[in-house]
């Protein structure tokens, strides 16, 4: 294969993927949340899955915390234990979906008690990230109606901006709100934040440290995604990612299994546009439901295809391919895309992970690790954590 | 506004719309399932909701179950209980979808054990049709798969053809086997009766009474829905219908709620195909999920619906659109269709419901009755049903 | 059915909308354009086609005109020539899809020749309309790439910002430039102005006097279109509708004819927003394809279409609408809407044509006035109009 | 990487992809068909640029003929032509979208005479496939409507049926119908052949030398195209492909351009379901349109596309997928494909060229060859092919 420079080298040293404390929780449909055993009962037990990923892979540092979900007592001490474990905590997610106060919105709400209390709820957040020093707070709004009438949506956007504002406001200089955009679900006929342009609008009208979530599942059927990537990243506001696939709707399916050639797309955006630099205001996030496959392999396979479409993004020739383009050579320069796309990285990423002392092969190493045997036998009793927990 | 003549009053009259006696719980999404007071925690409270419905609009004479959601030890004593309320037990509906076992399959699963005892729940389900004389053994299938190679296809079908023809063996010659399809959910990968084509390839291998059933919001977005509902009908082989409505995916709202004009179409193509005509194999019944909404006022507003569009579809006047059809008269065939489809039809309706001695209004007369208030009241303690119960 | 009481009348007053030049000649698909006698020739008999709409409904008093199909040598003239038949012209359309050069972009060509004079191009469109007077430029751009890695996607807006920013310029003070999304077609993997979001983003980069134009075809399916139009009327960026009607892609077909329901909801928030209010920037325009109908009759029934879902919009009782939304209640709050559409508005709106002495039926007496076959005798020889000329 | 294995070999031996003669013409989209210099003018220079394809890829020894396109007087003739040139006449495609006539249908009009007229074209193509000894009569049917009512759905149905058991009646024991199926475009409302259970419904009802034929484009957005594969191939009604691409609709781009993935999976299915064994019933050809790149390149691409594929598919390990499905393992089934699907054949394929005296590397010998810039010389005057022509 193509070799694997030495500024695409860096970009692989340096690339990190938050895991989702959630993920290693059940999740289902609407229809069922099957069970398994070894599912964490605690945030604790599921810092110490997360750890086993980043331990195999050495992508994985950080992980996400959903707040009322991870809720503890003492955040200093849940820090110190993922220390110990190896990895940081990360982004602070709020939780507006799950209160029965919520069901017709929540910063969006027109009872002005309600909406007071999902605002409170996301300051408290913020109290969260000042002591785990956690730099982001990511708003995924599911407010929406399901009937055409049910909400006002002019009024609905009022309340939203005013909402935001208040919670913008508590946060320290070192810290950003990221809104989050969906089409549908929990609610199908409007949702509040249904798009990055209205992302976009809110995010510009909050200040300069207010930023898109682009999560991969949560477009219309045909979005070309890729060209969201780099427009908001031209505009200065891709704030981060969450990862997941997608064959219908919000799937949440392991990243890159539905259409891998998508996610290469995605990552050459993300490189073209300078998200992989120093600096850079992107960060990278898993968002997946392993409804039926085991959650820690499931991980462990996400953060291999961000990596695996990584590099294969890096080796794309971007002066022929610029050449190219510039010369209306359609097929030459489809084809310099397509050449790295099919180009096979694995076995220069496994020689990457051997060089670091990490397992070649994270997937078998794992299977071999007996960790999911013992978490089944030990974690027995207690109720396994999901999204109502 | 145009009038009803007396064979369109003859559809009218014999209109019926079974309703799902799961509609009375309560539903939701994977985020969150709200719970309202007033919630049945039985069967027989979900028969006395439904009895409202039927009381005050006069069309929902029979209630559908679903097994084992609805499971009790004498049938017969159930069947009374209904028709001491005024309605009758309807089709019966198998579940294979809330069992640990049918994670990765029911009905086309590799493991011989769980294919076993998913065909023999459907055995166990027609002996509750055999006590309850329901004639309808509806089957939607929930099995597929998440992710590609997960499972073989071909071997799939050939196991759900064999699964299939164990149950339909099973029927008697007054009882026939109904088979959903649905595009997606609650697997993202494949579904193993994802659309029409399927469940009729499956349903002319069993024999002259199995028939498909139509679940309007389980297709593809730009599906063109009657145009399914004439060919199912031509091909005699239209079962029944699952009527709500979707902006999006299978939100199940309230029929009519999302795209009236489609309805209208819809049940202008089930006149137009004979579905409406005495002997025909067509049966009705709504299948929604009231999330946010009162539920008994929910299914009220369904069946009126769908009654108001079946006026409107008789207010066509097919003569003159055969004959502009025939002429290749673009503009007036379809303004033939919409002129119908803009009459308002509800002040001939509410006087056709106050010659049978019902409420003009059914919606007021429910909110005037105090029936929601006392079954607020009532209904305290014990666990809401819901999909899980 | 209920009254339009008189500030709803004084809105279907003024209420005018603007027709294409190009909807009276032959459009198709890339299969086929099928040809109908009596088809205009030239720009001064589609005005006269337009002014036969115009003088039967009272709405239509405006025609858009397309560059460079469109073209005369003498627009003052032009303007006169209307002025007899008793229309006005309207909104200026640059055209970049039919030139050779263009095949791989026009704004944003990497080709500086090319790239300059597309931009030339406009600022002769704005000479057009110094000349007509006309206060829009409406851009529609149909540059994309159909392969992945064919073009930079970054480097085309950003040529595409310069672009727009010298044709700016070159506009008088009460002059707008007005920009369209469209998601897909006539390229296939990227559109360099896909979605409302960018529209937005590069608009509010070029000043006071730049809006979106939100065609109703434009966008991915289950899209909510009048969340868009509620969001861009917050904003202050919504300049103009391209109204037509789609059931898969961009099918151009009579507006209201796909889904009537949403023709009502997308007024029914213009009407929220501002948008009929006097001084409001919003203007209406149909943009459609007669492929197989007739063409006047067609833009007869789509202005038509218009005013009957807005006198519907009209009719929504807002305090009573606001109390029910406030107060949570979704089954009223829903049902008001509902109500407002399925009130026939016909009857009523037949009354007010014959009031300002236009009449009752539109339709019935353009089939009448002969004015059809007049043209098809007439209009013999010559080139038909076409999207080509 | 992996080595194929002698009944791998075997398949890419026999793979023959059928060249369509229309894609070495202009083709674009309803607002523009960009001309190139080189573009055939006859039938023979079509056959002479396939004649390119196959020389330099060994992958398409046929071509498809589309009548009346490629009307000719002798075809005894043109079939000696081909044969000098190395290629075969193949599969002849009817055209019933470019009369007049046909505006409102074809074989579903409701004037007799239009249809006896459709019904006596497809015999006429019979005929040419009596002179070429074409086994295949394809049949898209382009018919359908644009707005409710404008046709009888039904009636159109039964006129279909009736038309084409006239044509299958004319066909000998050695010839094959095989029906397309496509859910929009030209028509936007109904199509009468919508989907592979229309196709299906009518293709048993003619017989046993009636297909389905499969046009990878021709589906709604999300519709699994491989489960479709798997179930026509255990029906016994898998005809043919049509290999294209898309992002949004029948955007015919090059076969594996938009979505590889899904090409290796349809492909799998195929090997999976037996179509590539001798005797399969099951055809492959192209059907794209070159917009905007090179004709002869294109073909190549996609030829090369199909045939990397399918080498792909070869590599799965189908005993220890099996194995994998068996058991339950979804993330070791998955990752048996992933493997195949990541594997990097091209080396093995350039081999396999070599071996056969071929290119190794297709696209850089034309480029190379000088046939490009020849006939661009050579064919100057005259008219270019194109859909019309």
């Amino acid at each position: 294969m193509r070799e694997l420079d030495a500024p695409a080298r860096d970009v692989l040293a340096a690339q990190a993927i938050e895991l989702p404390s959630w993920a290693f929780g059940n999740a289902g449909t609407r229809f069922k949340v099957f069970s398994t055993p070894g599912t964490p009962r605690t945030i604790q037990e599921k810092l110490s899955d997360a750890a086993q990923v980043h331990r195999l892979t050495g992508l994985a540092p950080t992980v996400a915390l959903h707040i009322p979900w991870d809720l503890v007592s003492d955040y200093g001490e849940l820090a110190r234990y993922a220390q110990d474990l190896g990895v940081r905590l990360g982004t602070i997610n709020s939780n507006t979906f799950q209160d029965d106060d919520y069901k017709l919105g929540s910063l969006t709400h027109t009872d002005e008690r309600i909406r007071r209390k999902a605002i409170d709820h996301h300051l408290a957040c913020v109290d969260v990230m000042d002591a785990t020093g956690s730099q982001d707070l990511k708003i995924w709004l599911p407010d929406g109606t399901n009937y055409p009438g049910q909400g006002d949506i002019r009024g609905r956007q009022d309340r939203l901006a005013d909402s935001l504002a208040q919670i913008y406001a508590r946060l320290s200089d070192q810290q950003r709100l990221v809104l989050e955009y969906k089409i549908f679900e929990p609610y199908f006929y409007t949702m509040d934040v249904p798009d990055w342009g209205t992302s976009y609008a809110h995010v510009t009208a909050l200040g300069e440290r207010a930023f898109v979530c682009l999560d991969t599942g949560h477009h219309a059927p045909s979005t070309n995604i890729e060209f969201i990537v780099a427009q908001l990243l031209r505009l200065g506001r891709l704030g981060s990612f969450d990862f997941n696939s997608r064959f219908y709707a919000d799937d949440d399916l392991i990243v890159g299994a539905a259409d891998p050639f998508q996610l290469f797309r995605i990552l050459f955006e993300v490189l073209r546009g300078g998200g992989f630099e120093a600096g850079s205001p992107v960060r990278f996030m898993l968002d997946q439901c392993h409804n039926i496959e085991d959650k820690i392999p499931g991980q462990i396979r996400s953060v291999l295809n961000v990596q695996e479409m990584t590099a294969r993004a890096l080796l794309v020739d971007q002066e022929a391919l610029r050449a190219a383009q510039d010369a209306g050579d359609v097929l030459s320069a489809n084809g310099l895309l397509m050449d790295a796309f099919y180009t096979d990285v694995r076995p220069a990423l496994a020689g990457w992970r051997e060089e670091r002392g990490l397992p070649a092969d994270p997937m078998a190493a794992y299977a071999a690790s007996g960790y999911q045997r013992r978490i089944a036998d030990e974690r027995v009793g207690g109720t396994q954590s999901g999204w109502g927990a």
